[in-house]
């Protein structure tokens, strides 16, 4: 059934890089909102070795941008937090992104056309379980722990949820359903990359929506921030280059630079579909109306569960990841919730390691 | 000089509104930015009528997308706070809008076409300059009160800081110089007009830029609004009409379809280049830069100054507010500050009067 290929792809190494696969499953992948993926592909990336009994094993789960290469955006777990010499650490590319696992921009085995706009709606649950098909092949039981960040929080709790049995501990920052706020956010950069006539109703090949992508990045950087960080690193400074916003129409602040920089250097490295694919999947991770009920959602939980809120994130607002903490312990969930003080925002989980690390420490100890 | 045009221009009536008129000088109008208008218009209404010293005449400023009509936009002023027996409002359409003034949609003398992208960056202090032309010819020496909301309380400080014995009293709310995060919002706004082909660098006709205005406009909803109202309000329920987002990737959220519905409302009321010219001018008000130091800039104010910050302000954070207070306290202003507690956001200063009424009335009775 699963065919696993276990030559490495390529990747410049890291010391502690194990190697890069591909884990290529040719059956039919049922999703949860319907419809269905003729075969499913997972990019994958280990860390060190799984010991003899496989239970060393740690999850890290990427957020909407990451990938499998969990040292290109999370280098500082492996510093002390999850030494190689004790953890194997995984890393897979989530359904939906373009880093080699299945997603918009592969070809749709129905059509031999790319996927493009008509890749169908993935859930957190869809791809948890094209992830629990890879971890069987790996002959990997139980997880010692998934974490993740935002979209990668969603996964790990989705993880303890869906597999009560095979995770010891979920640990989760800056993750809970979107707000009305958030969904707003996503609506409006999947609507900038559609106001692209690049995107060409998702059928663009070589002349990509770049504008409208970029336009969707720095609208999320916003998001990903702080006013209190924007203010304190650009304040009203004008752009170092280019003409005055004081004196010229076409003149731009610094922090207008600065999100039309991040806008650009996504380009190079992200999809304009699996950007909207990612987005829907994230709108839609809500384990109690999912289930029907709290209750139904969470009581299953075996694991023990970490969340983490961040201060000043105004994507998924502290207050919001404090809730689900209260919804679980409610029905009986054991549940620690901390909250990291920074203003960086939600990008925090990523910008502020060493306060972030204080306070996983104790849970992963 | 001066030509005053006396006859109203038609309007539905409002029961104590004497009319709608239009103030032409076909003299050059100097900018602080550089370069000039060939000439000046400006629509402007009246309610009530000066009395014979002219010296109860109180000028309400417009914000963004409003008008000389102030009773289209703020009409509950009229209810108790200024009664018309007592009072006479004035209104004027700011430099840059598209509501009889001159702006962007305007034919440019020296070249017959419209402006278009070329109308000139217009600053809040030429846009006042601009009004006390217009005051000179009707013959009011003096205000009662200026006040206004986000730009309108721009024009409302500015005018006590450049006409010192011009003004009475002069209340702004919801309005201070704009942070990082409200530069970055404006920037991403314009960014979306600009991306939609439609707007053809600012030379569009017939075919006007729709999507791309309509994104503004929701962007900007965004940031007029708060987080927990958009909770209170929509949650995460899904839009009435259409498909689910949980099963079908066209589907939206309520919060989505009230967003898309806001900017396509916006379609036919404004216009894409004043959008683009009314933001630019809101960013670049800054007193204590433009002057050269925040006593330059509030020292000669001689009006007492009535501040009001939103609680839940996020485009024009209360502190930021509280900070301006204390500036122009600190060199010596009859300042005084209060904050409207509200979930309502920026809006709140339109969207919940009651509340801001309670506050504004010890200032002005």
């Amino acid at each position: 059934m699963a065919s696993l290929s276990s030559a490495p792809v390529k990747r410049p190494p890291c010391p502690t890089y194990t190697g890069d696969f591909v884990f290529a499953r040719q059956q039919p992948f049922a999703l949860e909102a319907g419809g269905q993926l003729r075969d499913v592909t997972l990019r994958y990336a280990m860390y060190g070795t799984p010991n003899a009994a496989r239970d060393n094993v740690v999850f890290v789960c990427h957020a909407l941008s990451g990938s499998a290469e969990v040292h290109e955006w999370w280098s500082q777990l492996f510093d002390h937090l999850l030494p190689l010499d004790r953890y194997c650490v995984l890393g897979v590319n989530i359904l939906g992104s373009c880093y080699g696992s299945t997603g918009p921009g592969q070809v749709n085995p129905e059509t031999g056309e790319p996927y493009g706009a008509a890749f169908p709606l993935v859930s957190i649950s869809d791809i948890v379980r094209s992830q629990a098909l890879l971890l069987d092949s790996l002959r990997i039981q139980r997880l010692k722990l998934a974490i993740g960040g935002s979209i990668g929080g969603m996964q790990a709790l989705q993880w303890a949820m869906d597999y009560p049995d095979r995770v010891e501990r979920a640990i989760a920052v800056g993750a809970a359903p979107l707000s009305a706020m958030g969904l707003a956010l996503n609506h409006l950069q999947r609507q900038a990359i559609e106001l692209d006539p690049a995107w060409q109703g998702g059928a663009y090949t070589d002349q990509k929506p770049r504008r409208g992508l970029a336009m969707a990045r720095a609208m999320a950087t916003c998001s990903y921030k702080s006013a209190q960080l924007f203010d304190e690193r650009f304040g009203r400074r004008e752009n170092r280059t280019g003409p005055s916003p004081l004196t010229d129409p076409t003149g731009r602040f610094d922090v207008a630079g600065y999100l039309d920089y991040q806008g650009s250097r996504f380009l190079d490295r992200f999809d304009a579909n699996s950007y909207l694919s990612i987005t829907r999947t994230m709108d839609n991770f809500d384990p109690p109306r999912s289930c029907g009920s709290e209750e139904a959602a969470y009581a299953r939980i075996r694991a023990k569960i970490g969340l983490v809120g961040i201060s000043s994130d105004w994507l998924f607002p502290a207050k919001d990841v404090h809730a689900m903490a209260t919804a679980m312990q409610r029905v009986g969930v054991d549940c620690e919730y901390r909250e990291q003080t920074s203003a960086h925002g939600h990008d925090a989980f990523l910008a502020e390691w060493p306060t972030l690390e204080e306070l996983l420490k104790p849970w992963i100890d």
